[in-house]
């Protein structure tokens, strides 16, 4: 909802998992499935897909799309058509395009020479313009404007010539990869395994967890206790499903999951030179705060941000207080290194989203305060620090400043837990034109004003990486994979939308 | 949600709204009445319904009604039909009665002798089944289960002589009063009036608000800005549509709201004695802590609740937390009072709520846990105050406690901001059987062993009705209506569902 | 479909089952009510509804309703839920009013101070209006404009005094005889009974089945093959459902159906007299062919009216055909009678009825010929006689003229199988207004030259009567009735549509 | 829905548009298409789609898909995004395959090398597994199992070298045909351009028609009058649109279709020697008895069916009639010739076709025969020929029979309009296994004795491909093309069902 305000976007969650042991299992595959893509609702609500196969051969694949949140894609009904299935991918989706039909919901399934394949895709390619134009020199006509279609016909077209003994897709993806080096990452499902797959940068998160009986949950388990494997965007959907945080899948590596376990394939290195990318956004905005990536909570990242803010732009004032509900963490974190006491201003309404407004009445002069009650008493009188965790264009933040000043505030002060968003992204952000966004337009020099506010601060980007890499350095995840690819877990990150260095090259 | 979960439930919201002025106006009423129900849909999720009349003689009154949330139930399409009303009342329905069905939604429109009225109600009528016998034996047929047909078949049954010079609504009305004193609030449309009515123990709210223009929202106002009037079971709804706070509708008042202004009627009194009843689980648990009652917002005395919990249940732990977020207003009351500081330690899944899960599954053993995200960083190795506001069957804080155990708590005391339901509500809430209850249940002599807690207190009843009471002692509303009523502001609260002690004698 | 083009409307169909012995049988009851409304479907396509009981002390009603055809309204899963009904009542609904709303649709069901009722009707009530301000002065509101919530009300009501041993349905049910002569057949189910009723002017049809086993279905049966009984506005349903066709309920008798069997309790006699008033429209418009009224199949009769018209009205042509294709028995007698060859020239797309065309384009000029494939072969350079069952408007039969002649045919003759329309019904058939008829329009002098045809002749109503009479003569059920109500059995029909006599004073 | 019970299925049927002249015209393209559409329903009620260009360069495309009959699938809303449209495809589709999905859905759209093209298609490759290995082969994905994907595919890769200036899509169609011989009538838009193309052996029909004023429909029409071009399956869609029939397609035959007009590309020969194999069941079975093919009504040739069959076998017996309603022309044919009266026997439910049954209930045991009420009157004592046009499975006609005979007809002599099903269809039909056809099971042997009847004849295959091609004989369209393709004229039809003899070598 904050997203479609604001004008950010995410573009997708991709999940799957796979049962253990001989088949069938008693693991209720599509359940697992479709809960784990609830928890990763957050990143997409457009469109929702699942793809089961039963793993036999040839396998039987069940396919199950939808238009809008889960809970409403999927009736009882229609899961059940899914429930021989022993393996399975499924996929949220956020437009960034605009094209918002049916046709263009992942899974991608298509029949190959090697067999029917489905594709789950979170990303969004920098070249893609000119590898649909090579696709279709080749012949192929595309039938979307989606790039998990564009990657599935290049994992068919990939290599040109027939492999004699069946279809080597690990070499396939790595074809991919020297096409495309960023962004995605992806679940690739043939017959019986699940690849999972990061681009070289690491640019889109994607982790492992192992799915343990409830009664264990919590304790320690041996091998023979595993009932299966999950693949996510975001460690966050493992909580609902009653599977333990195994760990992330690294930069340039192709995991293969199947009933057997959980094999590393390889790990295709990235230019020399070149850093990590995984996007620094993630943490300030998009993924759930109880994620973990690169062996670190969300939360604990944005309380950072929020410490590092009050130490950037201290505040003479009374209370500390959140535009709930994603910039509580940053909040609390001000309001514990300034020692100035953390309160609630706001009270949100959840249901007025979707309701609507005719355009131009009264009731859309009040602009996104509708969504909001003051809390009047809690701060009438007082001078507040309200913490936010981005602003775009500028036009979200006014009428709250305004509503708190109103009903009693003699002061707000925002401050931002992030730097300014000054520059689009090309690899599955959806961001609004550089135009559009308040930092770029001339009302930003003086942004206190435009918006309302009795002073305006940005956490800089040097005190957003910090806050972001300070938790990194205990992380030593590289023992589990092969040395080879050690250069894989140097720290870096994404952050072209607020400086402008883009981690590859960008072609047009 | 929660309320699902927990088992209680607020029965229904009404809401209001008259354009003032000649007519037509420019007053989008439709589009109030929907943004106004919206704001109350906290109240009742499973039918909306809503009757706009043109105030013409004869009025055309048109109707819109559907199953599910207001956004769902109304299309944008339907919203139109509404569009010329000058006048009109919405209802959101929350079943008590288990029957879901759009013959039940409300406001129910009947043609009576002296015209069609339209009726919304909130509340239960103590002796419904006396009432629907009585109205029965005079030979009328009741088609539907619900207090409001039965509501309207006793206005139009009221008195049982005809009026010579048109119909006395307000004679018709008291003769309601007389035959029921509690549990309504309730709205009733004829013509171009509507009236707002709350029973003479004022147990469910009712209050009015002011539609000025958007810019003038936070200033001073004279009649002239007036452009309507609206009438709300909570005050919540006013920032959502631009309008402002004006005065609750006292116990036993009758209001008549029209394009001339608001008018009070009458205040029926209560017999010699009675104090006013307004329910306390109100202020505990349904209302929106943005609301105001009795003078006081909501939050402000669910913090005093936490205060007051902390000065009766102290604990020796390191930090205080909430169960989100209906606690979370107690939990900063808490922290502050204790001194300890207040963390986040769970982060709920907005989107899990309506998922369809088969029985028996191993997820539905994850039971409430698969709702909410462990901030583990945050808590780990720490002694967690765990403040929630009720606890009912005692199933659903059980499996939280022992997630936050497992990711690292090394003790979790749980403090609840309200007594224990012990009793049956007979007047608007839908609370499970006594036997059902944990209160009443042998494991309540160990209820912290039975929940898996190293402690459990609960707010007393004393320091509740203190914290609720505390804030009232300067509200003085009564120079505003006439010296008969004053007896209606003397201060009292329904508190049978924890006391057993019910505010008038229950027939059978 | 072509009731719509044409603008005559009949109200209703209703149908009623019992599964007769102990119970629970094997009969699935709700199946059988289900598939009864589908073969009175020509009789309603805006509504339909299904009550049962299961008949015990209390009963347990079950009620589903639903806008649209019954295959519409009605989905699998939802008629799960009334598979524990021993007996119901289902009824499909065309709209009279135009207010097309759920709450419309019935049976209706009420809690009466003797239990709950429910009713199901067809016809509409002369004096409506006297008797809803009637009830409506008694203190009763109507939450419908429907007749049915009116009977429902009154049955209610009557009499006002309370039976000492349980409620007396047969008094109730003369006693709204007494209140209203006409028109209705109706079905009121109480508990484990359905009483069957039809007005003392018979003016809508009903008629009793029998259940037997399939394998039966042709053959003698005996009492103790009898699987249950239906009642149903037309016997058409019979033939669907495996029942066998038992009798005709008699006009003013009110009949009894419960496990037990069928019982007719009274029948109530017309003022002295007053001849019976069965619609003469039902045979030349609404029923379906293989339905069986006053003992003749209405085929046949419409056959017979064809033969009539050849006689009245002979043409030098060279084929006869119809308008399909309701008009087709009609144009077989009239070419038996003729000696001319029948043949069809038209072939009709039933899948255009619904497709939404914009207003105002070219292919609205096409009219309801574009519903029509003209079968040029079989007639260019021929004279047609093309017979229609009536000419409302006038406005369909002319694009469909001159489709045939553009076609090929040489001269167009048109022979109406009944008499020019020219009175409204105020007894359940919607019909346009005196105005729009066409046989009351100036241009009716010229129909020939207004409609476009070489020669126009309409059936006589003296020939139409002597076509339905005929049939009768040999009809003799009085022997099954008690030689009181003999009197109903004289020959009458109601002809008000086309002579203005109505069976009744009309009240306003 | 006799096809459902039958078991027969067409596929498709396909529909084009194009507006005359400089674009934008007055003329509703999305409008005819719908239309055009309804008018082919009953060659597919699975599926409909429609695709739309505004012409330009690039052009824009819009598509509407929806499942279910065209009424259903597309809500006015939605037709409004079609209202820019000058041209356009649309398809309405029959599942031979079982899946029915919305992205089996035509027309397909994909992105090529050369811009973005549509493609609607009738018919069924013969070849299409080999084709869809081949197309695999060369690295491309096939997301749907539908050889519309197949043909787009083909269209993209062929030929492999690239053109020049732009693309060449006569030789893309024409190695399309080099490809695969038969069964496709297909139509191909590409920016401003439709290509209609039937393979070389014509064996699915295709037709062309021309859109005039509706006041000039059935005059003599100049050039300047065409406002449009419409091609279509049959020719039973332009009666309904008010366009005038133009010609076929013929076999082999790339047609372009422009606002400039219509253009011949190019004819396709078949190998030396080889005859057209228009499907014979087109004229017996699937056609609107309006449609043209080969300048004759097919209800002429079913009229013609029905006089050899009784010349081939005559019967002693009363009466003569249909089994409602396709078999209708024959019988009337059958009563010409034998000189015996025709009557109805049968009256059809029209509703009853989707009405949910629960299986194993008595009702089921009814079968066919709940669909029809029998007009007993008609035939009581009397032997009857009932004329029915095809017996498949043997399973709906026996219970008709055993209908007429309990109703009172003393014999039932059934004559069968076409010879006996015997081999499988592999080019757009969907037939029953061979097993499941009752003229391979042992039963047929004594076929009047296993469905009840007192004697069974079918006509010969001699006797229909003489009814057929009696008519043809004047038929001289040849003047309009080129003489290198008078060939393709020359008569021969596809029997394969009744003969097994395939007009192509079938490839498994």
């Amino acid at each position: 909802m904050e997203f479609e305000e604001s004008g950010i976007g995410e573009e997708c969650g991709v999940f799957g998992c796979v049962a253990a042991g001989e088949w069938p299992t008693q693991l209720e595959v599509a359940q697992v499935l479709t809960l784990g893509l609830v928890a990763l609702q957050h990143r997409g609500q457009e469109s929702a897909g699942i793809v089961t196969s039963n793993g036999a051969s040839p396998p039987t694949y069940t396919t199950l799309k939808g238009m809008g949140l889960v809970s409403t894609a999927f009736t009882p009904e229609a899961l059940l058509k899914l429930r021989y299935g022993n393996l399975g991918i499924s996929h949220t989706r956020y437009s960034t395009t605009g094209i918002s039909e049916l046709q263009n919901c992942q899974p991608f399934v298509v029949d190959t020479l090697h067999g029917r394949i489905a594709v789950a895709h979170n990303g969004e390619l920098v070249n893609a313009q000119a590898l649909r134009k090579k696709v279709m020199r080749h012949g192929v006509g595309l039938s979307t404007s989606s790039d998990s279609e564009l990657i599935t016909q290049l994992l068919a077209l990939t290599p040109p010539i027939e492999e004699r003994d069946g279809p080597d897709w690990v070499a396939r993806i790595k074809n991919l990869m020297s096409e495309t080096p960023t962004s995605y990452s992806l679940l690739m499902m043939h017959k019986d395994v699940i690849y999972a797959v990061r681009d070289p940068y690491g640019n889109r998160p994607l982790c492992i967890g192992r799915l343990v009986p409830i009664s264990k949950l919590h304790r320690r388990c041996v091998k023979e206790d595993t009932e299966g494997w999950v693949v996510s965007s975001e460690s966050c959907s493992f909580q609902s499903i009653g599977a333990k945080y195994y760990r992330e899948v690294l930069p340039g590596e192709i995991v293969q999951i199947s009933k057997h376990g959980v094999k590393s394939l390889s790990v295709v290195p990235r230019p020399e030179g070149d850093l990590p990318a995984f996007c620094i956004f993630e943490y300030v905005y998009f993924a759930r705060p109880d994620s973990i990536f690169e062996g670190q909570m969300v939360y604990t990242v944005r309380q950072r941000c929020g410490r590092q803010l009050a130490i950037e732009a201290p505040t003479d004032a009374d209370v500390v207080s959140t535009v709930p509900e994603s910039a509580t963490p940053a909040a609390l974190g001000y309001a514990q290194q300034s020692g100035l006491p953390y309160i609630e201003v706001l009270c949100k309404n959840r249901y007025v989203g979707r309701t609507f407004i005719q355009p131009n009445t009264r009731l859309r002069q009040l602009g996104v305060a509708k969504k909001f009650g003051a809390l009047t008493d809690n701060f009438a009188g007082k001078r507040i620090v309200l913490i936010d965790d981005s602003i775009v264009r500028g036009n979200t933040i006014s009428p709250i400043i305004k509503l708190l000043k109103e009903a009693g505030a003699t002061e707000v002060h925002i401050r931002v837990a992030s730097p300014p968003l000054r520059f689009p992204c090309y690899m599955g952000i959806n961001i609004p034109t550089k135009e559009e966004l308040i930092a770029n337009r001339p009302e930003f020099k003086d942004i206190a004003g435009y918006i309302g506010a009795d002073s305006v601060h940005y956490l800089t980007v040097e005190g957003l990486v910090s806050a972001v890499q300070e938790g990194i350095a205990s992380f030593q995840e590289d023992k589990m994979i092969s040395s080879s690819s050690k250069s894989s877990n140097r720290v870096g990150h994404c952050t072209a939308c607020l400086t402008g260095k883009y981690p590859v090259e960008l072609e047009w």
